[in-house]
């Protein structure tokens, strides 16, 4: 069993968290930032201090490696991403890369030298932006379905030769750990140590539109309307209400949108922005197909029903799922498998590269905010599982 | 019976509808404009071809007088206003003093001679803009419940003092008819020519305010959200419902937000403004208590209500709302006394000078729209009954 250093752990991962830090206010670290090469000066200091060799790759991720004893090794690779939402905390993403250099020291203190290559990596840009999310990761794996526009690219330093230079051998790669907070209350509810993703969900978004006509919100009587708010609401209210009785998916409207949006006119258009998560299609269906149940036969208005954006549920690998568990065994931790209902930067590795997710809890189940906490121990014990599961693997492969 | 020279009234009133008009898109003649300018200039022009003497006030209300025969007179006004709002119709407001200005010049070409100073206004700002609504006419009266804020006023040249300037003195009146379009469907729809006021309904606006909590739309389930939408959208729905099942009110939900407003957070606050119009009191009542009914006991969230804005109803003068249904039986013009669901300068001016409007029929009620249009022979109808009302009471008082 590996041992780890919790005192320098958890110094350094409470110092890194105060790069970007305003008081009061939370943490403000957005990728390409001031803020953000600070953070990843002191991450690549840490890494050399270490003694891991560093790059930064075309797009801005950073990388420290141990080279493995094995001539021909294929590399473990761990950690996550250094970027933050603008006034989010400062566990999100940046536990990950912490917690693997940490990993990589206490395997090494231990007198281990692993067959296979370690590395950490600290990926850029996984928060929303207009690059969109998991920007580093995707580039990391070389896979865009589109890429960003060539003038937001620009506004970066960026172009799409630059970012596919970022492109790696999928097969240089034996697998990939992701330590992180869970960003929901599952753990800190349930008093269990460590979770296990089987999949992170698929997120669907469906855009409906309803047409009404706009008025005069005086002069026309109430049965002379067609307002697109009435029936707007109504669907807003069924559906939320439906997806509040069903297990294992959630719904959300987030963005909604009234035209022209004047106190005096009666809603002649409405834009609804629904977004359903869940790993499971027959599940995401059904909503799907309430959503369209509910928009259909409108008495006033007419609804334009638009699939917007769709992201498949991925699978973490069975394999990397079962050295976590024993690792928690060998510890005694609790422990659950659960789906992770947030991307990550797990999201693009595990469709190239065998992968694995490690959650610690967060506390209130509080994410994307200044509050977002987990308790030191829970942190330690999120590491000592990320150490032992690596060093169990390095065995068997 | 006073005739009137139709051709006219139609060929000038289609001319002054031309001057702000763009093709496609409507009336676009703000107050202070230079196509306000323009149009107020137009109508000036043709007050003194017709022998009145003009004059416009401090906040650039035009007037144009013709003196009455009896030396210590009261002034009979008639009259509306000359802005639109962008991208509306040219007949709401200008009807009013294109037809005000017909009758005068049809009561001189009869030969007759008006006891009382016959006058036409052409006021300013009565569309809503951030000077308030009917702000040339309520100057006009002189009363203010709240000025508009100084470096507003600055803005198009005004302040208080000059504001002041505007204010008559109401006993130097007998009385203001206000010939306008209904910007509804009722006249229309029934095949009745003339409408005529009783009241002008009063407004009542309320801002409630759900708090919930924000949260990642993704980890936080289902029965752990305290969704601000959710409870927002089933007030709305209920409420709109309620309303739609009254008589004699209307309401209207035509401001939405959402905060975060993010695909990927819950809503964790929701402000929703209501209105309510009617000219009863007991109705506006039993529809904000349902505002609170709705919003009490919600199962996450807190809602607060506030009043934000309340206008009483108005009545029109029964003396001069017989003066016109006198004139209507006169031409045997079909007419029904009806509510004004809309505010007009005849809402302030009906507070200190006995008032009464003639309504023609909007065609299918659009109105604050290009596509706004009441009938050539509608328009003809109203001045005729304009012009013999006006008689009929300067004969009488």
């Amino acid at each position: 069993m590996i041992t780890i250093n919790k005192e320098r752990l958890l110094k350094e991962f409470h110092e890194q968290g105060a790069i970007g830090w305003i008081d009061g206010e939370g943490l403000f670290r957005p990728s390409y930032s001031k803020e953000y090469y600070r953070a990843r000066d002191f991450v690549k200091e840490k890494m050399e201090e270490a003694g891991l060799s560093t790059h930064v790759d075309s797009v801005g991720n950073l990388f420290g490696k141990l080279e493995g004893a094995q001539k021909r090794n294929r590399t473990i690779l761990l950690g996550s991403h250094l970027d933050s939402v603008n006034g989010g905390g400062y566990y999100d993403g940046a536990l990950g890369i912490m917690g693997g250099l940490e990993a990589i020291r206490g395997i090494k203190e231990e007198g281990i030298q692993p067959r296979h290559s370690l590395e950490v990596a600290a990926f850029i840009a996984e928060e929303g932006s207009n690059l969109g999310g998991t920007f580093g990761s995707r580039s990391f794996i070389g896979e865009f379905e589109n890429y960003p526009q060539e003038d937001i690219l620009k506004g970066y330093g960026l172009n799409r030769n630059i970012i596919e230079k970022a492109k790696i051998d999928k097969n240089n790669y034996a697998a990939f750990f992701e330590l992180h907070v869970e960003q929901g209350p599952v753990l800190w509810k349930e008093k269990v140590s460590v979770g296990i993703p089987t999949h992170i969900v698929g997120i669907t978004r469906y855009l409906v539109t309803i047409f009404g006509e706009s008025n005069h919100a005086g002069t026309t009587p109430m049965q002379n309307r067609k307002d697109a708010l009435f029936e707007g609401s109504k669907i807003i209210y069924k559906w939320l209400d439906f997806m509040r009785k069903q297990s294992g998916i959630v719904g959300n409207v987030g963005v909604l949108n009234l035209f022209p949006g004047e106190i005096g006119v009666v809603p002649g258009k409405m834009e609804i922005r629904f977004e359903i998560r869940s790993d499971n299609k027959d599940k995401v269906n059904l909503s799907v197909g309430k959503i369209y149940e509910l928009s259909k036969d409108l008495i006033d208005c007419k609804a334009v029903i638009e699939l917007w954006n769709e992201k498949d549920s991925v699978a973490m690998d069975e394999s990397i799922i079962q050295h976590i568990e024993n690792a928690c065994r060998q510890y005694g931790f609790s422990y659950k498998r659960m789906l992770s209902w947030a991307s990550h930067d797990a999201n693009p590795i595990a469709r190239v590269i065998p992968t694995g997710m490690i959650f610690v809890p967060s506390c209130r189940g509080l994410s994307h905010s200044k509050e977002e906490f987990s308790e030191d121990d829970d942190i330690v014990k999120g590491v000592q599982v990320l150490a032992n599961a690596i060093v169990d693997l390095d065995m068997k492969i």
